[in-house]
């Protein structure tokens, strides 16, 4: 077995030979500056032997080992977000960790980081810094330093990061890995030492975007005690996404698009050439005022913020801190709340902007950051190379947007680079399925291992609480209702027929399908959605159109139907097979 | 007619004579703190002659006179937030004022305030103090105090406000009238000048909460420009909305009430009590909390969003303001950021209680403030006195709460107060149909006229949460079916029946119905389902039935329809008019 494949090992053959795998492959990475803390081996190992007798109960992570970034608490062990003179011992597990203990992961311990999550390099800690697994003179990528290498390592099955600006994205760019960015609130944040708590996320780092997606799943879900914490829609899933058949894809302008080496931009159009190859529609937009808003996330209020949470070290022990953290936090005490609103305001049109982006497109495709830098060079700038790494990143959170960075191939020089695709809030199921099919059409090897990249799960089958629903017109992907369709939780299951008993009319800009003698195969696509979703939908479908029970060739299905009245006088469009074929005959 | 019934001229004599009326009220008033900026006399009268000849072509709010807040933008007349030293002349109309001209109504001018809305007093103008309708020797109320003198008065139908801490509320309480104050981003803000962006809103005084509803209805919908915008859930409607069966009202703690007077505290009983009777269940919960956040508006961050906001003027033209104003906004340039922090932080923990308590009780009951101040008391102490009428208000913005006040009744010194319900965001509905009811269960004139309070309108009888669904077959009560509909929570509305439209046809033990030439109208019933419970429902309902639009003498509702091909060959029984007469034709 690859050491990538502690999840397979787990699974196959118990908690114990991927602990021991787990531990062996520890010793043999042999990088001081990994861990900050470690369970110890015969705690590891009692844990595994305590799963294993329990046999899996249909834990989901059962057996898989995993670290966290020592900025989020595990009971009885010291969290020191990199700074000891910071450092206290929790007497409670963070809500995510208490979760992922439940679902039967195997803590190993708490690795490195940028000094209180503040950095995108990796290398702002006294506790050194952790090697980058696939380009050893490079930057492991930061804050979530240790949780990069530890995974790419194949150290640990996933573990855990934190990502407020990029630090759960640009190190698993920077380690041919994958980092998935949760939307605002979905994780709770409780337990985590804040940076800037408003945006604050916990990340996830795993081989693959599946792997990911299966612990978010784990971890999501409101905290009655943090505020900021929020409920998902009710129709959220994590996994089980399809990479429906048309996939809007906005892609910024070429002039804005900021890469170190030609070998980046070749490897940045090559991961768009394989979204296209899986169905995607790219068309390039501005995203010139996320990178304005980005500029202020460093420069304007929220560096204040920061400086909040650890106000009382800056204020009275700032000999405690890293000198570039020093720097950056004495920064925040003197900027004016009058000033602030500037950029709340500035946050709020971006904002506007996002929504009216991802109006017209399902996802934004990015570079995960320009290039990844040497070790050299950060010490010879290292606040300038920093803020770059998060050229790509750093707007993220302050629209409220969810992300998901994958491995998209080497640099001649053999750097890792990667592509980041991101969505609205509560996206994640379709991030991880179309990140996760853009991974796999690379055909890269997973982390530092030699694995290949399996291909993504399929689509899941309809849950116990979703209904299939036939569509035929402009609820259709990629068409204008489609959101009506997303936006209350609906998955794209597979392109579908009626049996050759149906006619098909052109009602204005929508099609009205009656099953009648001489009828014909009606092309559509299959959509499952939350059955609760399905009163409200109906609720916005005119007459003379309704729900009904539609025969398609794999038996029946909920579907739209027309009133036979209603459509009387209207043209018969069923020779077009379809509402997209006879769409296509109009332009 | 009363002059309070401004209305009922529009509708019953049409705009010339409502225009007249309104135009000779405030002659008949003769306050020359009114207004700031009145539409010339000729104007009125030349735009009520077109609206006339034009005739109502559906608009809602056709002829109604009425008046904004002079810190709303009417195109080409200038707006003065009452400082003559800010005024400029904006070329377009607020959006909000745009949707109600497209609705009909007809602007008499724009009314006096507070300066840049800061104050609930009423008294902080440069153009003086409007007159308390009802109570002339206390304050008018503010800082919507123009706004509200001219419903009491009689002058205008309706008038808009601004409410960011009270503004909309605190003047309807101190002139006996109704003031509804919006979720945030409800109402776009574009084009009003801004006190604290982020949790402004424009606001709407009327006589009673149902014409409060039906104005509220004209401007709701999201602003493309504006990033604080935001649509309102599908489901959301302004009005239509019935006093639940069972209505479960939260109370704060005898201890935490601050109410003036003897008399204010037994109207505010009194005004519970008719909670009661309305059959509300009241329960004592702690508002502390909600308190201790309000101290935070006038003593924190939000103080500088409103020096941000005029920071011109501020830093370079401060004796434009008002000495009072000048004093509040000058105290905001100091502040720093990383104290606002403390104070977003406090908000959001404030938000997760007031989930906490809104998932357990409809609505919250507070007096609208704790007693209406004399003119000399606050002369005495302008800002302590100001302080103190808000509250009950000022905390419901900050946690994105929408509320209403309506008249409570009066004390022995005949000065008038008030109740303010307060919901989640999106729940005007309901707010007006409580307000409404608990209103017209006072017994009171409305404003300053001698017109007795109206009873609301029937309600839809539907929550917002529900769809109706017009029953034909065995799923009408006492039918085998019907088991199906209640247990998914469904409520019988009525009786009705379809247009003549529609044929019956008998499948079996379940009718078929289909909308044909020669049809007849189809006797069925009405119930109220949850939205969500339509899904499931349709879930059990086989071909060639399914859930259409049907034609009922009331208006389209959803219904049961069947495909016209499925009927064929089946019994047509459209001659018994019914279902139920079919059943009872054979046994």
């Amino acid at each position: 077995m690859g050491e990538a494949m502690l999840w397979d090992l787990a699974r196959t053959k118990g908690p114990e030979a991927a602990a021991r795998a787990a531990l062996n492959r520890i010793e043999a990475w042999a990088d001081p500056a990994l861990f900050i803390h470690r369970v110890p081996v015969e705690a590891v190992m009692a844990e595994a032997r305590r799963l294993a007798l329990e046999g899996p109960m249909g834990r989901p992570l059962w057996g898989v080992p995993y670290v966290v970034k020592d900025n989020i608490d595990v009971a009885g062990m010291p969290t020191t977000a990199a700074c000891p003179g910071y450092a206290y011992t929790p007497k409670e597990d963070a809500p995510c960790l208490a979760r992922l203990r439940a679902a039967g992961a195997m803590l190993l311990g708490k690795v490195n980081l940028d000094q209180f999550a503040t950095g995108l390099v990796g290398v702002r800690s006294p506790y050194g810094t952790p090697r980058n697994a696939l380009a050893p003179d490079c930057v492991p990528g930061g804050s979530s330093s240790g949780s990069a290498s530890a995974v790419a390592a194949g150290i640990a099955g996933f573990s855990l990061g934190t990502d407020t600006a990029g630090s759960g994205r640009v190190p698993a760019g920077f380690q041919n890995i994958v980092g998935l960015k949760p939307s605002l609130g979905l994780v709770p944040t409780r337990g985590v030492v804040p940076a800037c708590r408003s945006i604050d996320t916990v990340s996830v780092f795993a081989m693959t975007a599946a792997q990911a997606g299966e612990v978010l799943a784990v971890m999501a879900g409101p905290d009655a005690a943090d505020p900021y914490s929020r409920a998902a829609p009710a129709s959220w899933r994590a996994t089980g996404g399809a990479v429906p058949p048309v996939l809007r894809v906005a892609v910024p302008e070429e002039a804005e698009l900021v890469l170190d080496t030609p070998d980046d931009a070749a490897l940045f159009r090559a991961a768009l050439a394989r979204l296209e190859s899986l169905g995607a529609v790219l068309e390039r937009v501005s995203i010139a005022p996320f990178l304005a808003l980005a500029r202020r996330l460093y420069d304007g209020a929220w560096v204040a913020e920061r400086t909040a949470a650890l106000r009382e070290v800056v204020e009275h022990r700032a000999d405690a801190l890293h000198p570039v953290t020093r720097t950056i936090l004495e920064g925040g005490l003197s900027r004016r709340t009058v000033d602030a609103f500037d950029d709340f305001h500035a946050q709020a049109g971006a904002r506007l902007l996002a929504r009216a982006i991802f109006a017209r497109f399902d996802l934004l495709a990015v570079p995960t950051a320009p290039g990844l830098p040497t070790l050299e060079a950060v010490a010879a700038e290292p606040i300038a190379v920093n803020s770059r790494n998060g050229t790509y990143t750093n707007f993220v959170n302050l629209l409220d947007l969810s992300a998901v960075a994958v491995p998209a191939g080497f640099r001649g020089d053999g750097r890792p680079a990667g592509i980041t695709l991101i969505a609205p809030a509560f996206a994640e199921a379709l991030l991880c399925a179309v990140g996760g099919a853009v991974h796999h059409a690379a055909g890269l090897r997973l982390g530092a291992s030699d694995e290949a990249t399996p291909a993504p799960p399929p689509g899941a089958a309809l849950a116990p609480d979703e209904s299939a629903l036939f569509c035929i017109g402009a609820h259709m992907s990629g068409l204008p209702l489609n959101g009506q369709v997303t936006s209350l939780g609906g998955r794209f299951l597979r392109r579908d027929r009626t049996r050759p008993e149906y006619r098909l009319h052109a009602l204005g800009n929508r099609p009205g399908m009656v099953r009648a003698v001489g009828g014909a195969a009606i092309e559509g696509e299959v959509w499952a959605l939350p059955t609760a979703a399905i009163g409200p939908l109906l609720a916005g479908v005119p007459a003379p159109l309704g729900f009904g029970t539609v025969a398609l060739e794999a038996g029946p299905c909920l579907g739209f139907l027309a009133e036979a009245s209603g459509v009387e006088g209207a043209p018969d469009i069923t020779a077009h097979g379809g509402w997209r074929a006879w769409l296509a005959a109009q332009s």
